[in-house]
């Protein structure tokens, strides 16, 4: 395995863990979903939200709860030219790459293509002070030979330009469902575990250049026998595996990911992801890139920015606070086996 | 004067100093100082001392001091490549872009042109993680107007990059005798506030695109008729001016410089250091760059890495917390008049 990593990349992926090499980073960047949940709670539709809002709720999302955060993750349109000072000096920068949502395609028009942001570059990313470029992937494993291609061909060619640019490449996995109808399904549930494992491990071939893989949680945790009596949401639900399959899932997925890799919050509740984050460490992960499941319920008290305020330094501080404890026992990043043998300095400086 | 600056020199400049805005960095980029200093403490000539063996000597100052700094000046040659993992997180990077020493011309052939590094570029720093770059130039204000007029022309298009790539741009000017046959001599010491001063206020320009100055303390302490009696070097002198025109030279240099600076060591004393530091910020000066003053008593000590490391954990370290306790009264840099109006992005975020 290729150990080979330049000072550049290696600087930039340490800013983004802690002093021991645990990711606890925040994301900010979300776009379409802030804007329809600004919309909902205004009661308007989502055209009429104005990018200033937008800027606004992401700003002091930000202000209050980078301080918690090893990183941050934003996106170059709407939250960094209006957070840059918001997060303190020592976090590390994160920016999306890709546009927000996706296109639908394939022969049922079911899949989904990722497109990237028009006039954005890792050249920019890299200008603006990035430590990261980070991808949002919408993978199915047996979406058609047309979208499969489109979707490897667009990381391929990003990690071809992150490398040359020594930027660490983080790519987000999504799957989503084609013949289920809905990922909010029995079906689906069953289904995830091999979409989730089978994607990582698809995306772990070296020609792909990832450096972090961000995942999903593997398995549908209201649908585990122990907690589908209702236990995060109230909803009694059927079970479809238990907890003992679960971790067995979780430790397939570290298996699959050659790399580090961190777990995605997906806008589940807190207690539902302190506890994903509990079994993704115990399996390997190397910690978290956590968004709404820590801010989310404060979105409802747009407009009023000071309300919004209020909900975060008491709630969102004390929902970070436990994932920061939760990912106490990741693995540290520079621990994974692909770095085991040390790493080696491919030199980006001219040595004469 | 212009107040725009881009998120990307933003977030970088803030890297290098503290919370507060205040510079407290160490440069271990010395390397024709460093490897004369090795070559005579190992009874060599200079050509035979190897690369590797800057290497190792920086990589044990860089380890023991950088926690200690805001930031960390090192060289892409025998510092970097070798230091990188030596430098913790959330310590920012700064990058020497200059060939050590200088060319001996003007029609004297004691005027002095700077050289870059051969093969290196604001590119190469940048790919690397810099959070700066940095470029030593000997300036005198009188020297012949084709060795001027190369000098500033190399400022001008280094700025010019720097600004391209968002990354700060910190010059370090430093004078030198052409009539007087050394600067350390009573003459050069009257001349010294003046030609300090003239090079601050000739760099400010706009047209160089500087962001931080580093500069020499403008005057010599141990000519002063209060230091005079030998309180650094126990070596009896000359006074050639007294402290409070001392401290009005440091008022003038504040002046001149149309931007941040922090004052450099010059291998001087670390006692002399601290009273330099003092004057500086109480002139406005937003912190310190220094090497030499705090840790050149650990050179004498090599090849004895281990010594190296005692002496510096123990007496490297008293002398950077106290250079870090004088600088506690630095103006910060965001408070420069040049920022007072506020910081206008000058968005590199390629918003639709």
């Amino acid at each position: 395995m290729d150990t080979q990593i330049s000072e550049g990349k290696w600087r930039r992926l340490r800013s983004l863990a802690d002093a021991e090499g645990r990711f606890k980073m925040m994301a900010i960047d979300q776009r379409g979903s802030l804007n329809d949940a600004i919309a909902k709670v205004t009661s308007r539709s989502p055209e009429q939200v104005a990018g200033e809002e937008l800027a606004k709720a992401k700003e002091v999302i930000t202000r209050v709860l980078a301080p918690y955060a090893t990183a941050v993750l934003t996106d170059p349109i709407y939250g960094y030219p209006y957070s840059f000072q918001s997060i303190p000096r020592g976090i590390g920068l994160l920016l999306a790459h890709e546009e927000t949502g996706y296109e639908r395609s394939g022969p049922t028009g079911k899949e989904r293509k990722t497109n990237l942001i028009e006039g954005w570059s890792v050249e920019k990313a890299q200008r603006a002070g990035a430590d990261a470029v980070k991808l949002l992937l919408y993978y199915h494993p047996d979406a058609s030979e047309e979208v499969r291609r489109h979707q490897q061909d667009l990381v391929q060619r990003l990690g071809q330009e992150c490398e040359q640019a020594c930027m660490p490449f983080l790519l987000e996995l999504v799957s989503y469902a084609i013949e289920e109808g809905s990922t909010n399904t029995d079906e689906f549930a069953r289904k995830k575990p091999d979409l989730v494992i089978r994607s990582a491990r698809e995306f772990s071939a070296a020609k792909y250049k990832v450096d972090v893989l961000k995942l999903e949680f593997p398995a549908d945790l209201k649908r585990t026998r122990e907690f589908c009596g209702g236990a995060f949401d109230g909803q009694e639900r059927q079970a479809v595996y238990q907890l003992s399959e679960v971790r067995e899932f979780c430790r397939q997925l570290n298996e699959g990911a050659g790399m580090p890799w961190v777990i995605l919050s997906a806008g589940v509740n807190i207690d539902e992801f302190l506890v994903q984050v509990e079994l993704a460490t115990e399996a390997g992960a190397s910690g978290f890139l956590c968004g709404r499941a820590i801010w989310k319920d404060a979105v409802p008290l747009y407009p009023d920015v000071a309300r919004m305020e209020e909900w975060l330094r008491s709630e969102g501080v004390y929902n970070f606070l436990r994932a920061n404890a939760y990912a106490h026992r990741a693995r540290p990043w520079f621990g994974h086996r692909r770095f085991r043998e040390g790493v080696l300095a491919a030199t980006s400086a001219g040595r004469a």
